[in-house]
């Protein structure tokens, strides 16, 4: 029998019916034996509330204010789902992250977990009862309230898994796992058994938002087995896990990431001398700018051309910023386009297989897709095309890579 | 300067522009240099909703998760009172009944405060800081969250007062003050500058539902100056105090009270046996009926009359009881009256004064009203009349104790 850390987010428990669901579901693993610590959310739309709540009154709400207000979402869900289990005879107790004693750093809406004391969950756990834990918050070491900003459910997951030394931490969400790619873009996009957490955190951080990057990071450094399932929905979802445990049926490539949030901004003519990448981000960062990619190519004539992409609601703040820097380097121009796409092919296979990058020049070249920026890391290739063109890029690639396909043996050494 | 405890109820915290309206206020004694201990209810309404949640999922909910969720409520409002209070530039700390360490007994739902630590508070008065504390909750020493039950905001805010040794505990609340009578019932009430502890328990557990009965017995055993006064209006409300400091200006009667929610049931021809008493009511509390007067007269002929009154929504399932113990006890017959009243004059005075309830009885009679029942303790006596008579009796009796004057020296040693 397993021991079990089960989360399940906002839209999960979003009303007294899915509630009810939810126990249902928990009382099933529980009837089969394993022992069981559930992680919930706010009830979707709560936190929401609060926060307009808040902004009301004050412009920018005390930080730890808004921790003491947000955290009541969270303790809400926890009694209520306690009370649910207790209904259907399956002896539950709720905790605050406070009460069981997750503490972390004092940062405000934004804190990290620095310890976990298991002694009380583990008596629960011993009695029989299911543990029903509120998510996103804990206590400093003075006893104030703080939270782990959004998302952060499901680092609590990961962290009490981690220091419960659970068999699997599963997070219930809204799909039945992680995708080759975004079903809605691709009919033939394919429910993937497992994925490392590297490719994951590629996989997220390009936009496949299925889990928070930080709890994926969280899960690897911990090395915590984590499983993406639907809430209302049976089936396996989809393992996340250490690489030794997934490549020997892994395709080279697991899966097309894109998102179409950004923004690219070009300077043509940069004095090609040292300092000048810092001198050009410096400005950028400084006006709380996030950047993305950065491309720099080798000089010619003394001056090279420089190209970073932003978030496209930063696009305009940062052409105001780079026209003044353009100013003071003596930058001939600069261009900008917010009608751009990343696709990005992901993979740990790649690694061992050469090529793989040319694949997909050709397969995008086949299709006529100009790619304008090209950005690689160990495991992915990320490209910048047109933004028309993303659909018939993701599809090419999805095709050439067969991710329609369920892996074959001779396809993964 | 003093220390002051300001307790703001569910409807004075009821929406974002009244917690507006109360940070003015507080900001106000903040700024005249007083330290101020802030402690509020549940936004009203909020209890409620929680409630409904919590009984939909279970028909009788868990007391600790009850708790749970219901303490949400009053977490929300310190956090945007003290974002409220920050947002006009005075410093302001939220905590929640755990965090400001008072600590309860484990009875959920009805916990009675234990311990009250106030080095924190301490620490934060002194650094300028006005506190907001979460009325209602504490935590036992487990760190179990532990509600004290409806109206227990109060208790709080007096329970704080004499921890802190506060110069004064005040209520802000819809009303003005603690009046002679209702003044619904008697255009010229005039509202009280002082009363007593025992005058306010008396006038309280009659039906002036100011203020809770637990906090006024809590601030009499602890002597905590105790202020009845308006959120909304200025005014000196009403002083709550030890019968030394009101004594000297205090009238024979200080006020009306009255009630129509009782009924009366009359058990005739009981034989005169000892044990008797008990064998009524014995089955009466057993079926969980709460009896408030209770009245048995000198036994003629072997056999004497037993009369007691119960909650008007206990008069029916009272008559069951009833019947059946009459046929047990042999008694003759029962009957009883659901269209009664109780009224009642309050007031230290009477001590001292004789013939205070012969005035009492002859103000009714002059009016043609009819004693039914005459229940008399130290400091009140009370007489059941038929309810038709209520107003008519009330009036009279405010007139004759002449309620509608300023009170006169010579009227009160």
């Amino acid at each position: 029998m397993a021991l079990l850390v089960q989360k399940f987010g906002g839209t999960s428990v979003g009303d007294l019916d899915r509630i009810q669901g939810v126990a249902d579901k928990v009382k099933g693993f529980r009837d089969k034996g394993h022992d069981v610590v559930v992680v919930v959310s706010a009830m979707s739309g709560e936190t929401n509330r609060l926060t307009e709540l808040a902004t009301t009154l004050q412009k920018q709400p005390s930080p730890r204010e808004m921790d003491v207000l947000l955290s009541t979402g969270e303790q809400v869900t926890i009694a209520l789902l306690s009370m649910a289990l207790e209904e259907r005879g399956c002896p539950a107790r709720s905790y605050t992250g406070g009460q069981v004693r997750i503490t972390t750093d004092n940062a405000h809406t934004k804190a990290r977990i620095k310890k976990i004391d298991t002694e009380r969950m583990r008596h629960d756990l011993s009695e029989g009862r299911v543990l029903v834990v509120a998510g996103f918050q804990g206590c400093d070491v003075d006893g104030n309230i703080t939270t782990l900003g959004r998302g952060g459910s499901d680092t609590t997951a990961v962290a009490l898994a981690a220091a419960l030394k659970a068999d699997e931490c599963q997070i219930y969400t809204d799909v039945d796992g992680v995708y080759t790619t975004d079903p809605r873009v691709v009919d033939s996009a394919r429910r993937l058994d497992k994925i490392t957490f590297e490719e994951m955190l590629e996989m997220a951080s390009l936009g496949s938002k299925v889990l928070q990057i930080r709890a994926v990071e969280f899960a690897g450094k911990y090395n915590v087995n984590l499983r993406v399932l639907h809430t209302f929905q049976d089936g396996p979802g989809t393992l996340i896990t250490l690489e030794e445990d997934v490549a020997m049926e892994s395709p080279v490539v697991s899966g097309i990431a894109f998102n179409r949030d950004e923004a690219k901004i070009t300077i043509k003519g940069v004095p090609d001398i040292p300092g000048v990448a810092s001198r050009i981000l410096g400005p950028v960062s400084a006006a709380n700018i996030e950047v993305d990619m950065i491309v720099q190519n080798v000089a010619a004539d003394r001056t090279t051309d420089f190209t970073f992409t932003v978030h496209r609601n930063d696009y305009q703040r940062t052409m105001d910023v780079v026209a003044q820097i353009c100013e003071e380097l003596g930058a001939k121009e600069h261009d900008g386009d917010s009608k751009i796409a990343k696709v990005s092919i992901v993979g740990v296979g790649m690694r061992s297989h050469a090529g793989v990058a040319t694949r997909m020049f050709q397969a995008l070249a086949s299709e006529g897709i100009n790619i304008q920026i090209i950005s690689t890391s160990e495991i992915k290739v990320s490209v910048i095309i047109a933004e028309k063109y993303l659909e018939l890029a993701v599809r090419a690639l999805h095709s050439v890579f067969e991710l329609d396909k369920e892996p074959a043996a001779e396809n993964s050494v």
